[in-house]
């Protein structure tokens, strides 16, 4: 990428196609708008209609600009924009940005027009911004572009931001500068007909301007893509993402366990999780992050000292840090012992420092350089609450020189203050996120020190396991022949160990006789458990029945099995019965595949059994997996305290555990169209500690499947099996 | 209580005791202040070395004072103020504010002084407010009291703020008029010596002049007072708190599941809701909260409508919305029609209602009053994000306008605006909470919505169940004589009996022969125990063996039993076996009792088993509970969805579960000294659905039991049971 986006990030001239000087015009905005801001290149209004705009000399078309122009703003109605697209290629300009609405996002002409813009753009090679923004804006010196119609300046910075919503994005930059957060870039991508976010984080990832990237984003178009971006990007330079849609988007109706847990934003928090993108839930947080990024290093640890000239806050911040899973750092005795030397005998020199209301600003100062030398201190909250006459604006001013000179350990302050403070601090050059809240300060260091985390973490390798692919296709093929997007029990369980996955020794039998001849062969206890093609959830027609001890009671069983469909007219739909190995233990975890329609293949792992739709104590994560992230999953969990061996029970494999997780992840990559697969319970056995998997479901989608087994022509979804 | 604060809240007359015109003194500004206010009553000044104190006669002591005086002002060394309350005692004054610091705080000899003082306030009938405050201010018309050295002077309104931290309080001052909320009463306790925040509800519930009370606590007292004034109150006005001290007070070390589980802020949370007060985790939240419930009345129901300028902050109020479980009202068929009539095309009437970028005042106006009169909507959240040059001060004072006609319907503000609107509002009398963000608003509406839940609320009754009382006092009487302050399990499983919990059937075997006699009497299968009051996790020596099938099996079991216990070196600790009814059901509940060294009994109720402490699906309440509690307790765990009978499983009996909190309930009021109660499982039978104690142990505080059940006389807690 590199280079090409330079015609719109970095022009050196520019046609304002649709400039005017009539009032209450998005025309006029965005040419004063680039006129005030001070554009640093050639100016080019564009107007058939005026001589000069504010000035500046008016060409009729884009045709009659003398000189060369990098990049055409265009704010004329949507039916004449692909005229002057095609003026664009004429004129060799590589770079326009369609403010224009009234495209794909107002209707079918819209979306017509669109299209038949996007293909222009391909044939002269032109990289396009919007239809349908709100422009975009480079605050470099040499550059000093606002080409936008929104109402606020931001301050100049190192931060990017791109919006998937307009609106939002002139909000953001209402905000931006109360907050002290710089803006580097700013770019309203709109309906994305070109340039997209992906687009942006790839021409942001080298640049020396941005050294902080934020998105908005409502969806995302391509995952994988955004996933490579985003974890290679993210390791040179923090990404914070407002994703919305959280709620509307809905759970997937689906008959197995992962599918049902599987909302559509577990998928999207998974893969932002796993790009190494820190997620922000409202514009609030992003905004209480980007202050601590775009102002503090990476903080060594997770150990934080907290001053404070009230002890009120100082216990707010400590409960907020706790919270978050932070330490409340163990101050060094020399430390101490030097802030003994001067503070006063009521204040407390144990984390919480309580420099008491008195306080002045040479205690501020000793105290914070102290915390700075302190080596058992990572990151340093500063409190002041304004009494006694002090200003806060001079305690303020003394914590940044002392950060100035020692920019290495990241400083937050919280100021209990008036907003007077916060309006005086948008006129001085910050160089520490100032918060009103201590809770504020917990929360960006929180994600401070996740981003310090996701730095350290390995990368972790994508195991190549040996498998019997070709059992497990034939297995699958042979169901899908059938006309079964289904497998059954006994397929499944095949397909799993056809992979490696430790299953529990089984055999399946037709009729009480057989079925007594293969317990014995297995050895009790056995569970006996129905196989149909009809019957989803077996326990709740009692097609599970466990502790089988003895030829007699398996006859039983057997017979109260058959009342039991009788009942419920669902005789005809046993296929037979398994009778299985009896694993013992107690602890029933989950493993599983889920198809999320626009993510893809997620893999899921959690407690199981009876509790898992309940106590939804389950992890997701996009697929494929690396070790890594297979561990990350198992440890995520609340049960995985279990699986340790809680309360004398033995403690499970957890190499093995995580091998069926990568075992599965590997199965979904080579038949992706798995649609869905329970392993529930994966039993831990209590003999040995391995997870068994004692039931297994697969289900596949049917016309992608016989597609790649290369089954039948019709690909219609009927029960035919040429 | 009504009137007997009078005198400290709202004084005709205050002495001000250390008044003083010296630069820097807390004397001056306390003069200043109260002077400046301008207190509608007569001021006196004592100070024996002046003769004006910023033109006011200045009297040499109290005795002075020629008329009568309501209140004292006490700004002087500590060590003169014993002498004050003397003079004020003579002189019959019935109030005083200690400002002056130096007492309990700040060590022995202070807390000596403090003492002396209590004394002396006491013995005059002389009510207190600190010592070590920041003072009391009341902003009513014909009071205009501010005796505090705060810098902020607050805004005028109804709510009344009481702080336990002077410097929080300081804090809050700052802050609350930047936020429009306007406050009646403000009072920094100190050290509560005399005055504490209880005595300020109760002063407060039916003053007219406060509609709303804030809390910030750092301990409550007694629990039991404040739960019976604050649930009383709260039916009356909104109480909001925050409760400091989250984290530090860390859990209790306690042997049983219940204790563990139970951390003392578990027990504040407890004890605030089921007082009816509404928590706040930060100031920030308090403040949000106190914006809306100063504005707003409390909504009929949760549907919320939600109209935007602008798409994203829509989606995001949504997103928020969902999470905090509110309903997205569904709008009539003719408000739809209606603003479809003067919307432009691309706007969207469905909730969100999008207005888009273009909407001026006028489509505000003419959609909110819709949604006014549309009775699907019960709250409006109005968002603007500053587009098109249209100004937020106009569309605010718009929405102010019909909200002014239309006082009924919560309406609330979320303006995605720069500081300059927020510092514009301050000087705008207004009637509606402004946010910046919509996630704001949607939290804000959540406690709307809890407070109303709450008021609908039924108080439930407290059941006096009979139970064989005399019984289970025999029973741990027995195990105290012994100087046992834990019963063993059959013990335990007797009281529980006697107070008419479901157990299950079993009976007492020593040695391997009597354990086959009961069995047999019992009938297969059974559960074989150890008891003993050595061993307390029987799990953890495989103590506990379920499934017991025969003869055969039991001999089989018993002898591993012993030898387990051999390889632990803990044969002795055997006591015998019991011999249990094996209940049939996969769902383990738990049960039991907890109690908080400060906050007293605690009932728990959750997910047992193995889960217990992994997934910590448990809840508590503090002890007594009513029924709605009882049935509150149950509803309120995610494992409610098991005992309803999940996937075929048979549905709890519920009303029987919760008798059994209930009867727990019951016991611990009235044997005060259990300390720790686990029915840990309580089993739910798949055959009834009741709820099956299969498990027990009750322990108990050894001095307290031995005074209560007139056990020994030495009271040391050693085993001596004369």
């Amino acid at each position: 990428m590199s280079k090409e986006l330079d015609a719109i990030m970095r022009p050196k001239s520019i046609a304002i196609v649709g400039a005017t000087e009539r009032e209450g015009s998005v025309g006029k905005e965005i040419t004063q708008k680039l006129i005030k801001y001070g554009f640093k290149g050639d100016l080019y209004p564009v107007n058939p209609k005026s001589e000069t705009i504010f000035s500046n000399k008016a060409y009729k078309s884009i045709l009659d600009i003398p000189s060369n122009v990098d990049l055409a703003v265009i704010v004329i109605p949507s039916k004449l924009v692909p005229k002057v697209i095609d003026q664009c290629g004429e004129k060799g300009i590589k770079g326009v940005i369609i403010i224009t609405a009234g495209f794909k996002e107002a209707g079918k002409d819209g979306a017509i027009l669109e299209d038949e813009i996007v293909a222009k753009l391909k044939k002269y090679e032109i990289r396009a911004v919007g239809p349908n923004c709100l422009g975009v804006l480079n605050s470099e010196e040499d550059i000093k572009m606002n080409a936008t119609f929104a109402e606020a300046i931001p301050m100049t910075g190192r931060t990017a931001f791109v919006s998937q919503s307009g609106a939002l994005g002139a909000g953001f930059l209402n905000i931006s500068k109360d907050v002290n957060v710089g803006i580097s870039n700013f770019v309203s991508i709109g309906n994305k007909a070109d340039i997209n976010g992906e687009v942006l984080l790839d021409y942001w990832e080298d640049d020396k301007n941005v050294n902080l990237i934020l998105l908005y984003l409502e969806s995302i178009l391509n995952p994988q893509n955004f996933r490579n971006l985003s974890s290679r990007i993210s390791k040179k330079k923090p990404i914070i993402a407002v994703k919305s849609g959280r709620s509307s988007a809905g759970a997937k109706a689906a008959s197995s366990h992962t599918g049902s847990l599987a909302g559509a934003d577990l998928a999207a928090d998974a893969l932002l999780k796993q790009s190494g993108v820190i997620r922000a839930n409202s514009m609030l947080e992003m905004f209480q992050m980007a202050q601590a990024f775009s102002n503090c290093s990476v903080p060594r640890g997770n150990r934080v000292a907290i001053m404070t000239n009230a002890g009120g806050p100082g216990i707010m911040a400590t409960d907020a840090l706790c919270e978050h899973g932070l330490e409340i750092a163990d101050i060094q005795k020399e430390t101490k012992y030097y802030l003994t030397s001067f503070l006063p005998e009521a204040a407390s020199v144990n984390n919480p420092i309580d420099m008491i209301a008195s306080a002045p600003v040479e205690h501020y100062k000793k105290t914070l350089k102290s915390l700075i030398s302190d080596e058992n201190v990572d990151i340093i909250i500063s409190i002041y609450l304004p009494l006694m006459g002090l200003k806060p604006i001079d305690v303020a001013k003394a914590i940044m020189e002392i950060k100035e000179e020692n920019p290495e350990k990241p400083i937050l302050g919280v100021f209990m203050a008036e907003k007077e403070f916060f309006a005086e601090l948008t006129h001085v050059d910050t160089n520490l996120p100032f918060y009103q809240y201590p809770e504020e300060a917990a929360f960006a260091i929180s994600k401070l020190d996740y981003y310090r985390k996701w730095l350290a973490k390995p990368e972790g390798t994508k195991p190549n396991f040996k498998v019997d692919e070709e059992k497990a296709k034939s297995i699958i093929k042979n169901a899908v022949k059938k006309g079964r997007d289904q497998l059954t029990t006994l397929e499944s369980i095949d397909v799993l160990d056809a992979y490696g996955v430790r299953t529990c020794k089984y055999a399946f039998a037709n009729g009480v006789d057989e079925a007594v001849k293969k317990a014995n062969k297995i050895g009790y206890p056995v569970v006996m458990k129905i196989t149909s093609t009809k019957i989803s959830h077996k326990t709740e027609v009692g097609g599970v029945i466990v502790g089988i001890n003895s030829e007699t009671e398996l006859k039983e069983e057997y017979k109260g099995l058959i009342e039991r469909l009788k009942e419920r007219n669902l005789k005809d739909a046993l296929d037979g019965v398994i009778i299985q190995e009896m694993v013992k233990g107690s602890r029933e975890m989950v493993c599983g595949i889920a198809t999320d329609p626009q993510y893809g293949p997620m893999m899921m792992f959690g407690l199981g059994g009876i509790y898992i739709e309940t106590i939804k104590d389950v992890t997701f994560k996009i697929n494929p997996l690396t070790d890594v992230d297979a561990k990350e999953m198992i440890e995520s969990v609340k049960a995985y305290e279990i699986l340790k061996g809680a309360r004398g029970t033995k403690p499970a494999q957890m190499d093995q555990i995580q091998e069926i997780i990568l075992r599965l992840s590997q199965l979904v990559s080579t038949f992706s169209f798995i649609d869905e697969l329970d392993i529930n319970p994966l039993k831990i056995s209590e003999k040995t500690g391995e997870g068994i998997a004692v039931d297994g479901r697969i289900q596949v989608r049917m016309k992608e499947a016989k597609k790649a087994l290369g089954i039948g022509s019709c690909g219609c979804g009927c029960k035919c099996s040429k």
